[in-house]
């Protein structure tokens, strides 16, 4: 057989991530032939078991596919033992699968030991969050680009996996159908809900330090929010996308009508801070400040313990300048992205019968999920292929921590009210205050 | 009881069409509480039978429902017996079931018996054919005009009582959604069916002097034509709404892309004559030229001996500006108008899996039928209330003899080829000749 001499490095090979999702990932592309023939998966942890425990710990595989896996011991936070990794790899790719706080030594290192010198063959896969508030990610991202091209970085926001997320832009301008009703001067609002039916539970430690602003809307939401409201790309490569998705998000603000919540008996949970002002919820209002959506308010809302939980896109059109018929509603354009995706357009029709009145329509397509594809394996896949198109930019995670900035403040310097309101679970949220936002389209 | 002061005196009562659809849709009026207290359903016929005689060959109805039908002898081409009908009633609709040659002798005596006096409380309505030709149209129009003010004359063409092309204008003008893409600028082609599977199964003898460009595309398809491509009214008016069609009707004109077909076997069939040139099909374009339209062509396809039957308009939207994905379609609006009513729209979305093709999807919404009435039943109503907005306005059917005049000459002199081309049934035509003007959405 070929020598393997392609290859992903998983640090953070013993963890849980590697074995429930990336492995299985790759096992995917290989059964579909998408792995390169001579592929070397390197598993790299700081515990010295063999290849083969480490192997039998992943769970059963063909021995075809196992021949691609090996293991390695390494720490990340020792340049010296980074020097031992194989040196006859032409291609690699640097997934680190460990706590966000060790990315920047990770990365010292990697680019100390000589993993990173050539851009052109060797790469970082880095998961959410990339920082914690807008300093912090100043810092982190300011000794990434000391020591990598942007071209070698893969930040993953898994939303953007996903086939329904990425459906956004196909759905936008593989089509004319919506391009001339998506502005100002036809849109009278978009809603945007992620909404979650579960509290936080075993992951209340995790939690406490991220919250809703950090957890959901810096990262998912804008970028749902950028792929809604960017403009067309000259053309669909990763550098115009990105480029394009960059311009929405520098020109996004928050406005001050903003609400946090968080829910009943989240401060008794275990591992919760007793006197936790940590959000479980956010409703507010963004704007995007350019040509095609000034004034035009992007209604975002997220939060754990809701009556119904789904990732929706709610594009609320206006009314006819002039009401010739009894009975108009809106128009809405509705992305479900979860559960059940699928796409509905709402409008009035005639109602049936000797009478003038309307009735609402929903044509409806629902996204056929058999052929759907889990968010690692196509994003494993395109960080192997080199492909940055559904990965974030520097750029991106600089603007959308800068939009959430004010979220994240705490005690009573905050210029905005940041303690958050407690709401009772299986509700929307602290209602009262929230009404005061828009007419919710509470998803259902 | 209540003397009967308002009434509907039907001229043809003792034919099939009073029978079928008159007094069935009547009673249902009645049975909705929708007829007038007082009215009277006032039979008349040259025949002599009692009233009681007429009633009983209508078939079952309550008593209550008969209280309110009457039978009376009056000719239409005699004057004198005009002068009879019932002088109590103050409000009176004469609906003419006569042939169609006999319009003009009718209008001008019942004018001569007084009944058409008072323009608010006297009406006339008439089914098609109005007039055979330009020609004909004029003369009859001008003599309508000479008797009676047109907000007397009720013109029905059957497919305006359909509740699926009234829905036309409000799938149009109560929504914002269809309104930005409603010009040359998004779309590229609209295409009109109206096919039948049947033949003119003994039907021949009318067939044969009317044929598919006067039995379809002078009146129904030109009306959906109209209400597809009209201007919004600025009010749901008759007046302003049948000033808008009569506009889209008096800029649209016929191309010399055009085909007239024969199905194989007519002129075998009885009454009909063995050298035949009656078209039982057409396809070609039309033009609307205005501001809105200009460029745009409207290709209707009706005929007899079909592979489907259906009434079906498709709305072809350009491909976007820019080819950003492989494998993009046209998007298309669809409103199937029967049979199975629905309205679809059909656009790209990103097929699931790891790729970036596209794939067709359709958002459909079907129309309620279970609440949807029989056309007599709306346009019975309408012109008992004094309401014209679904019924056909002079200039309209003065527009429509003219865009399609030139189909209608027979003999060597004509400018187009008017002979049909002979097709085989259960084909969509002379295919070879029809194929040159545009790729078909054949409906299915």
């Amino acid at each position: 057989t070929e020598p393997l001499t392609r290859g992903i490095v998983i640090f953070g090979a013993t963890g849980d991530l590697c074995k429930k999702k990336l492995i299985p990932a790759l096992y995917k592309l290989w059964l579909k032939d998408l792995l390169p023939e001579n592929f070397l998966i390197l598993g790299c942890a700081r515990r010295e078991p063999t290849a083969e425990m480490w192997k039998e710990s992943l769970g059963y595989y063909p021995d075809d596919f196992l021949h691609h896996l090996d293991y390695q011991c390494a720490d990340l936070s020792m340049v010296e033992t980074l020097r031992h990794l194989p040196d006859y790899i032409d291609d690699m790719t640097y997934f680190l699968s460990v706590p966000p706080e060790r990315y920047a030594d990770a990365i010292t290192n990697l680019k100390e030991a000589g993993c990173l010198d050539d851009p052109e063959t060797s790469r970082v896969v880095i998961e959410k969050p990339f920082g914690h508030d807008y300093k912090s990610a100043d810092h982190l991202s300011a000794l990434v680009a000391r020591h990598l091209r942007e071209k070698q970085v893969y930040r993953i926001d898994h939303y953007l996996g996903k086939d329904t997320v990425n459906n956004i832009l196909a759905t936008r301008f593989s089509n004319i159908l919506l391009e001339p009703l998506w502005n100002r001067q036809y849109i009278e609002e978009i809603q945007i809900f992620a909404t979650e039916t579960i509290g936080c539970e075993g992951r209340s430690q995790y939690y406490e330090t991220s919250g809703a602003v950090r957890d959901m809307l810096q990262n998912h939401i804008l970028q749902v929010l950028a792929l809604i409201a960017m403009e067309p790309p000259s053309r669909m490569s990763a550098k115009e996308v990105r480029r394009e998705k960059t311009k929405v998000l520098a020109a996004t603000r928050m406005s001050p009508s903003i609400v946090l919540g968080q829910y009943h008996d989240y401060r008794s949970e275990e591992g919760v801070n007793p006197d936790s002002t940590t959000p479980t919820y956010f409703a507010g209002t963004l704007f995007v400040d350019n040509w095609r959506w000034e004034g035009v308010p992007f209604n975002v809302m997220t939060g754990k313990k809701m009556p119904y939980g789904c990732v929706e896109v709610v594009i609320k059109l206006k009314a006819p300048p002039l009401k010739l018929y009894e009975g108009e509603t809106n128009d809405r354009i509705v992305m479900r992205l979860q559960p059940n995706p699928h796409l509905d357009i709402r409008m009035d029709i005639k109602s049936p019968g000797l009478n003038n009145d309307l009735e609402e329509a929903t044509l409806t397509h629902e996204y056929p999920q058999d052929r759907s594809v889990d968010g690692y394996e196509k994003l494993l896949y395109d960080a192997i292929e080199g492909n940055q198109a559904h990965f974030v930019h520097a750029e991106e995670v600089m603007e959308s921590w800068r939009i959430v900035d004010d979220l994240l403040c705490e005690g009573d310097h905050c210029q905005i009210r940041t303690v958050p309101y407690i709401y009772m679970p299986k509700t929307w949220g602290p209602w009262k205050q929230v009404e005061s936002i828009t007419n919710w389209d509470y998803p259902a």
